[in-house]
């Protein structure tokens, strides 16, 4: 493979800032590849949208990716990788890969009692794919889930470290905390930034899975694979500092202001620009 | 003006289902009047998004209205009244009215001290609309405003009445609680719903004004000037009971499922159909 190939970018995307979490992970883990993010913030939110309309947007910004010369392409999203993955993949002649399959990996790697919970939008939990994959993976796992769909607005208002998010997880995982589930997946992009609130509530016994971080695994070993893997000299993962050497772009299809200030706050260094597209022309 | 012409639906758009507080005043205040609602759902919230954008859907939304024979629009929507409203009017050979205007009428007749605060969403509050406005009416009146962006999901995952509502509401409004304004506005379509509540938290020393009921008003007087009013034999508004006597047609542009649940819970009778449609073709 050229090394034209391998500088080639790996695009993202999600429905706005929740795929960030992400990008974050892959920066962390993947510190010298370059990316080109593309945050749907005209869209958003898809977790309350359709199947058919999911697809639609994944479609379109899938093209505009590739006018960018991706190498590979990560649905960072949840809800588009369970509603679209599998239509787009076939569709689509570069690796393309969800957060859903690693995320399941993981999970069904870490139960003991085979009792999985997963939390998500409502339109995550209503297809059931997380349940599905991680059936296939391991015959007779039992699997609750939990939309939350309040957690999103929660954290992209600022109230993730405020006493309503406590409540708000008070009342979705009150449920969810009776039940004998070993491990959760936080099915939604959005969630990691609740992590630490969640795990205190959920208590020792269960263990939260973030596909964010699984995911960035995944593509290094898809990208490895390929032979599409950036290597450079950064030891980023060993020390557990977040280099971010690659180059970055990111690209919205509505006001950035937002993005950006949400983007600052939990990317390793400050976005300074965004561009603005008119995804409906792709 | 022909009974043909009176008989003819009122057009009412909203980016989701907030504009259902306006449509249930509008049954209220004028039974007779047949109506086309339209629900943005594929594009809700319109409050984090930007002015061309918002443009450019409510001028979609017309044009799709428009297919309907409708006799005159309302923009059952503060954002889109705030941002749109007047490019739209100048382009449109019908009447068309927003929320804003008979809002800030009312509360410009409400107050004593002329100080009036205004809580909306992000958009809204941003653009200034209501200070603008108010100012022209009322010279000297100061205007404090206020976005509370986390009503809106408040309201629709359904937490009204749920006393994370109370600790939102005294997140938002405690600041809007320790001016010494004798009148609020209700700038966002949701917020209605809210009101009980907000009348509480804040007392009795301040008078909230709905512009849902104002317009539902202004549009009955402009309907009457143009002669266009369908006036039938109903007493509802004198009754206090919703008869709603019209035809009644909503369309949405994505799922429908949240959208009923949500106007069962709060129009008068419970609607059984509705359809969707592709919004970005028209």
């Amino acid at each position: 493979m050229s090394s034209n190939k391998k500088a080639a970018p790996v695009g993202v995307f999600d429905s706005g800032v929740g795929g960030l979490t992400v990008t974050r992970e892959i920066m962390r883990q993947l510190p010298d590849e370059n990316m080109v993010y593309f945050g749907d913030t005209a869209r958003v939110p898809y977790g309350s949208k359709s199947k058919d309309n999911i697809i639609r947007y994944s479609r379109q910004i899938i093209r505009f990716l590739q006018t960018k010369n991706v190498k590979a392409i990560v649905i960072a999203c949840n809800t588009a990788s369970a509603l679209a993955l599998d239509v787009v993949k076939e569709e689509t002649d570069i690796p393309i890969m969800g957060v859903i399959v690693p995320g399941a990996a993981a999970a069904v790697r870490a139960t003991r009692n085979k009792k999985i919970g997963v939390i998500g939008t409502e339109a995550t939990i209503r297809s059931q794919m997380y349940s599905k994959v991680m059936k296939e993976m391991l015959p007779g796992v039992e699997v609750i889930g939990k939309p939350c769909p309040l957690f999103v607005p929660i954290v992209e208002e600022g109230f993730a470290k405020h006493k309503i998010a406590e409540e708000v997880i008070d009342y979705y995982l009150a449920s969810m905390k009776e039940t004998d589930i070993d491990t959760m997946i936080l099915g939604c992009t959005h969630y990691p930034l609740l992590r630490s609130r969640i795990m205190k509530y959920l208590g020792d016994g269960i263990q939260l899975v973030n596909p964010a971080y699984e995911t960035a695994m995944e593509l290094k070993k898809l990208l490895r694979k390929m032979d599409l893997l950036n290597e450079g000299q950064s030891s980023a993962e060993e020390s557990g500092q977040v280099c971010a050497n690659g180059s970055y772009e990111f690209y919205v299809s509505d006001t950035a202001d937002k993005f950006k200030q949400f983007a600052n706050s939990i990317l390793p260094y400050d976005i300074r620009t965004t561009q603005r597209i008119n995804i409906e022309e792709y």
